[in-house]
This record gives C-alpha cells, sequence and structure tokens, in this order.
C-alpha cells in the first residue's frame, strides 16, 4: 500500500512534547503498517532549544521560531504542547489561521478558551483535537462522541487529578497527614514543586468542564463549576469514614436531571469502598459514565505521565489525518452561553448526603442541642460514630451521615452548629456521593 | 443547520433489532441535535412480521422480502441484526453488493467469515462496522482502533460473555452448583436455553478473533483459539481457589510476544481477586488492554442487552453516516493468514501457573508419589492446600499451586499422576492468569 506523509510541527517540547517526538520517532513504522499513515516530525518550537531532552530529533528541525512551524505549508498538524492558556490559545489561533489542524493536550486552555478556540477552528475550516487534554492515556474523549454518541448522557463520576488520588490513597493507605503525602508525591514526581493546581481541584475542573460540554452538549465556562479542594482534608476524617464504610476521593461531578439542568461540581467525596471508582489508586485516573442506552460505562488508566498522554496526543494526529477528526469536529454543537446559563444548578441547591464531624465537649445535653439543630434544617441522620475517649480540649469527635438533603439547608447547621457553646472550633463537612452502580444481583 | 437525512435498513426484528428501532425513534431528535445528522429507518426486514414487539414501527415498513431493503437505493446504511453465520453473511454479502455499508453485532459471523466480508466490503468500496459485536455497550472496537492507535498493543484480558460471568459469580457467592446457577441465569433471561454456545466458551472465542484481529493487526480465524467452557467446574474448587486469593473468570486472553508470536485463548481462570477484573460481577464485561505507551487501560460496563447493544449499532451508523468508519475501515490492514500462521502459539507451549487438584487416599508415602511426579517434569509448587478431614471414598482434596510451567509439561504431569493408584479419578486443573497490573505503590 502506498503510504502517506503526514508531516506534524510541535510546538512545546517539555514532557508532552518529547513524548510525542518519541513516540513518532519509535512508532512511525508500526503506524504505517496499521493505518498507511507515515507521521513526520517537521518542526519542533520551543524558547529553551539548548537543554538535554530524553529524545534525539532529526538534525535542524529544532527551533525557537514559531515562524518556522508556521510558515511551512507542507505542515498539515500543529501539535500544542505548551501548556499554560494565554501564550497556548495565541500560538492554537496562529496554528489554525495558517491553515492546521490543531492536536492539544493542554486542558487549561481549552477549559478557560475552548468556546472561542472551537468557534476560531471552525470559522478557519479546520479542527482541534484533544483527547489528551482529559485523563492521558484514557481515550474518554472519543468514547463519549463517538461510542456513546446514541445516549442522553446523565451523569459523569471521574477521578481525573493523579496528583490528588495518589496523596489521598497514601493517607488512607499509610495514615500519613496531607503534608506528608504531598511531600511524598513531590519526591516522585506525581506532584508539581507549586502543587496548587492540582490539590485546589481546578486541574480536575478543567477537566470537566472539557468532559460536561461534549458529553451535554453546552458551551460550559469554569464559572459553572463548584470546586473545593483537598488541602485541608485531615486523615482523621479518611479514618472514620473508612469505619463508616467510605473512602475519600477528589470528584469531578456531572450531572444531568430530566430538565436538563446540570450540576458540575469537584469536591471531595466519600463513596461507597466496594464501588467501581474506589478501587481506583495511586496516580490512576478513572470514569464513570451514564448513558440513556448503555447504562454505566467505566474507564480506568494512567491519566498523566509521558507516553500515556504521547499516545493520546498520536492518536489525535493519526485521526486528524484520516480526516476523521475534522468531520466529528465539523458536527460538534454545543448549546450556547445564553441557553446554557439558565441550565446550570447552583451549588446551593444541589441534594447530597454529608459526612459531618463535630467536637463536641464530654457534657450531659449536647447530642440534643446538636440534633435539634439537623432536625430544624429537616436534615435526617443515616448513621454516627461516637468513640469513648476523650480527645483535646475535653471534647470527643462525633460523626454523623446524613440522609440526602439541599446544600443550603446543610451550610445553615452547620453555621448554626459552630454558634454551640459545646462545640469546639468549626465542623468539618465532606460530601457522600452515592454513585448509582448500576449492578444486577450477582 | 441543516440536517442531513440517513435512511436505515434494518435486516433481522428480534432483541437487537428491536433496540436499534426503539432507539432511532426515541433519540432521533437528541442525536441530530448533537450530530446534525436525522436517522431514519426506512425499511425493516424479519421472516415474521407478525408476532408482537416491544416497539412500534413506522406503518408499512417491515416486510419479509430482503429485496425491499437491498432495492431501496435511497437507503445508505444496513443493519445485519439476523445473528447466527450463514445466513446473516448472506445478507451481508448482498448488502455490500447492493453499495450499502453495513453495520452489525454479529459476532459469530465475523469470527467465522469476518476475512471474507472485510474484502468484500473493500471491494464493493464499501465499510463494515462492528462496534456492537464484542461487548455490547463498551466502545472497545473504537478504543482499540483510534484511542489506542499510537500503541503497540501486547496484551489483551477480557470478560467477554456475561452468562458465564453471571453464572460463575453466582456459584461464587451463593456456593451453588454449575447446573443450579445456569437454571436461575435461563429464568432471569442472562442465559439461552440452549446455553451451548456461551458456556462452552464459543461466543467468548468470536469475540476474542474479533478484539485480537484489529488488536494485533492479523487476519485470525477461530482455529487460532485454544477454547475451553466453564461446564466441568465444580463448587469446590471455586471455594478451594478462593481460599487461595482467587476467584474464578471465563477469560479471554490475547497475548504477543517480542517475536510478534500470538497466543489466543478462552478457559476459566483464576485471577488475583483484587485485581482490576475480579470485581466485574454477573453480568457485566470489561477488557484490560495492554499498550506499549499507554500502559493499562481497562473498560467495563454492560456486554450485552437489547439496549447497550443498540447503543453500539446507533453509535456505528452514526460513524458510517459521518464517513469516519469508511476512512477508518480503509485503514483496516491485516497481516495475511501465509504470515500469520507462523506467528499463531501453540497452547501446549504457553506458559502459564496451574491450580490442581487431585483426590489423594489418605495414606502415608501419597505425597512423596505426586509430588514427585511434579518434580519430574520440572514443576514448581508455589502453594498447597490440604484441609483434615476425609472425603468421599476415602480420599481427601490436595489443592497445588504451582509456578509458571510450559503446558505440556502439565498435561505429562496429570496423566502421569491420574496413573497413581493412591489418587482416585482425574486430577482438576483449571489454570492461574497473572494479569500483570499496572499498578504503582499507592
Amino acid at each position: 500500500m502506498a503510504e502517506k506523509i503526514v508531516k506534524v510541527g510541535l510546538a512545546g517540547f517539555g514532557t508532552v512534547g518529547c513524548g510525542v517526538a518519541k513516540l513518532i520517532a519509535e512508532d512511525a513504522d508500526a503506524i504505517a503498517a496499521k493505518t498507511g499513515l507515515r507521521l513526520e516530525l517537521a518542526c519542533v518550537v520551543d524558547i529553551d532549544t539548548k537543554s538535554a531532552r530524553p529524545v534525539k530529533l532529526p538534525d535542524g528541525i529544532l527551533t525557537d521560531e514559531l515562524d518556522r512551524l508556521l510558515d511551512d505549508d507542507t505542515i498539515q498538524i500543529g501539535v500544542e504542547a505548551i501548556g499554560g492558556t494565554d501564550a497556548a490559545k495565541q500560538v492554537q489561533l496562529k496554528m489554525l489561521e495558517a491553515g492546521k489542524d490543531v492536536v492539544t493536550a493542554n486542558k487549561a486552555v481549552l477549559a478557560e478558551y475552548g468556546n472561542e478556540l472551537y468557534r476560531a477552528a471552525q470559522q478557519n475550516g479546520r479542527c482541534i483535537a484533544f483527547e489528551a487534554s482529559c485523563a492521558g492515556g484514557i481515550p474518554i474523549i472519543s468514547a463519549i462522541r463517538t461510542g456513546l454518541a446514541a445516549n442522553n448522557i446523565t451523569a459523569m463520576y471521574g477521578i481525573v487529578n493523579g496528583t490528588c488520588n495518589y496523596i489521598l490513597s497514601n493517607m488512607t493507605a499509610k495514615n500519613e497527614r496531607f503534608c506528608e503525602a504531598l511531600a511524598e508525591a513531590q519526591k516522585k514526581g506525581y506532584a508539581e514543586a507549586d502543587p496548587t493546581l492540582d490539590i485546589s481541584g481546578g486541574d480536575s475542573a478543567h477537566k470537566l468542564a472539557i468532559l460536561a460540554s461534549i458529553a451535554f452538549g453546552y458551551e460550559i465556562t469554569l464559572d459553572d463549576i463548584f470546586v473545593e479542594g483537598i488541602e485541608s482534608i485531615s486523615k482523621d476524617d479518611l479514618c472514620y469514614g473508612g469505619e463508616m464504610g467510605y473512602c475519600l476521593k477528589l470528584l469531578a461531578i456531572g450531572e444531568k436531571d430530566e430538565q436538563d439542568k446540570v450540576s458540575l461540581r469537584v469536591h471531595p467525596s466519600f463513596i461507597a469502598k466496594d464501588g467501581a471508582l474506589a478501587r481506583v489508586g495511586g496516580p490512576f485516573n478513572a470514569i464513570s459514565i451514564f448513558g440513556s442506552a448503555v447504562g454505566q460505562v467505566t474507564y480506568y488508566g494512567r491519566g498523566a505521565g509521558m507516553m500515556p498522554t504521547a499516545s493520546a496526543v498520536v492518536a489525535d494526529i493519526i485521526d486528524v489525518a484520516l480526516g476523521n477528526s475534522a468531520t466529528t469536529f465539523s458536527h460538534l454543537h454545543l448549546r450556547p452561553r445564553n441557553e446554557v446559563e439558565s441550565l446550570i444548578e447552583k451549588i446551593d441547591n444541589i441534594i447530597s448526603r454529608f459526612y459531618i464531624r463535630i467536637m463536641c465537649k464530654d457534657q450531659p445535653g449536647v447530642i440534643a442541642q446538636w440534633s435539634k439543630i439537623l432536625a430544624d434544617h429537616q436534615i435526617s441522620i443515616s448513621g454516627a460514630l461516637q468513640h469513648e475517649g476523650i480527645g483535646p480540649e475535653n471534647t470527643v469527635p462525633v460523626v454523623i451521615a446524613t440522609h440526602p438533603t439541599r446544600q443550603k439547608n446543610i451550610t445553615a447547621a452547620l453555621e448554626d452548629m459552630e454558634r454551640l457553646d459545646v462545640i469546639g472550633g468549626k465542623p468539618v463537612c465532606i460530601r457522600i456521593v452515592d454513585i448509582p452502580e448500576d449492578k444486577e444481583s450477582a
């Protein structure tokens, strides 16, 4: 079979860029045999052309001039692997204007400027492929856009940040404090020197914005997403939650109700220990999606790392070169903001179960006081836990799990509780998420 | 946006056909909004046009004449939902000759005649899309063909038959015998009246043939696959295996070594209880794939059922209508039989661990005798189990787990053991499969 040569220009020669260059160099023959496409890296642009990298490029293709990539009309596909938002956006726009299709692993720029970039691509008759932007090696974007195309997607629950999952897994398994687990994650390369974007939930929110927009077909912005990070999680709560049958994950959640209202949130979530996502350990990612026809489908794999991400980028390069991405992309229709804005559920209105820990003074009448507050706010208790023995400042931890209630009821109840003399400090509150496991009697 | 009308002809109006008709009827608007394609069911062919079905068709489109579908040039896509092999093959060939692309959920016909059908499609400039043929609602075919396209796939381990998984799950959970669990599966609709194709492993082999051919890029035939069913599994062995830390699954296994030699097999497999596939219960399916760049990716969902299968069929209809299937299909290059034949590993040569149960007479010197046989065949023991107490005919069950060894060594050792006076009956032998979990320290 005659091979079709596909020239690729790469902007950004960091971890992802190196992975892409390595994969193209090593697997070009195998890819050509399977697909008939011979991928050739024609130009690599980075401001740093000096540092040593773990991959050897063909002579003369590394440059610090973006124009060399843009002006080369033989380059059909531009890979944006710069990261960040503003510079990345400019590079993508320039690539599109120069008539190149864009492949990117950059969730931040898509979450921030995706709607604008998608429009620019459509105006230029080009496409943007972004499989690598969410959950690295798991082909989740194509699963939603093609495999589940016949489904009304009603919910998704994802562990999409490996750093947080690594930290929470270690806090649970080794009874470590947050700062200890974070330090270990940094030592092993699973967390950045500045881990803010990961541990704040921001990175998960970026991915949720992308996934929710294609799953629900809405123009989503980051402001639609409620975000709470894992920075203040105490190992005590992991223990108490564990006793109640839960493990803690940072979940990205998208839910759509029958009136097409969408709830989007990223927060620490207690989930049942025997559920599909509970066993996702260490730096792995997993996403459960619920479709009207298909029921529950769960995807599990490496969410980050040089080669898993490169795998997704090169898969996109192939898809773009085959012409499939252009077709799929031109059929990407998102409900515009003016329709979507009234369809985003505010966090106050979401219904959830809650884990609450209060530090109660060890004296008569305490239960009567806090239980009255819950009753006043129509909050029903599904479980409670109080171990014998006295804690700091003559208090004992009391842990409560609630039945489903609205967030605003809990918020009001917690404020009332905090004012009680018999309770020390601020109550701890963590959402319990009952992922509706699609399970048949086994 | 202007909608493109896509006329679909459906051959076979049984369970899958009804699901497809239902999904098109109910979701046409949503699909049009998402994709710009308006699916219209233009003709439904079945020899039975009288029986009541759970879906209402537009007037006048149900017929028992295939020619009405074939001769209608407005019908672009033919769905073959007849099942079986020979008639289904003829229908697919006629659809291709009539210039229609084919979508099918029929694994049997593809496993038996796939290479011939793919060639016929390519000769007619048409495509065959078959996402629904394997693992129903899990979009595994597109994951392998597009999402993992940049990977050298080295192994796959799948639970791809819901009937067997339901039976084995119930035997384990309820301590039931095979025939009891089978009867319950039949009562609940998870097993056919004649369950042979499922419980013999034949259905899993069909799916493995399809998955392995696209994952490894080889023209595979059913004869390449070693198949062993679950009919003779005893609940005792599920207990003993359980005590050793294993649960039993019917696995479809494809492995490729560094010399491109491929081992393909379907057999009952003891797998570690804490692995990703171990928790797949009831009628669910799951597949773990290992790619050179991506590591381990696992997909989990409903493997069968009217709507999950219909979901995959309609996804294929959309993909065909968008033109993506044609592109992907025309780039499907399988290594031809003359190259592949020497690359299929014979079952005798595969290396595995084994679970062996022998019924030993309760007398001195028995261990010395069977252990000498294992030693003579260079088989090393990794674990053993003998409970106190006497079983039938004054024998006691002795359970052994081996270190990795070649199948032919085990076969020879079992033959020698069977000849021992101190062992009653035929030894039971079940493979232990160590799925190489891609796990980082958590």
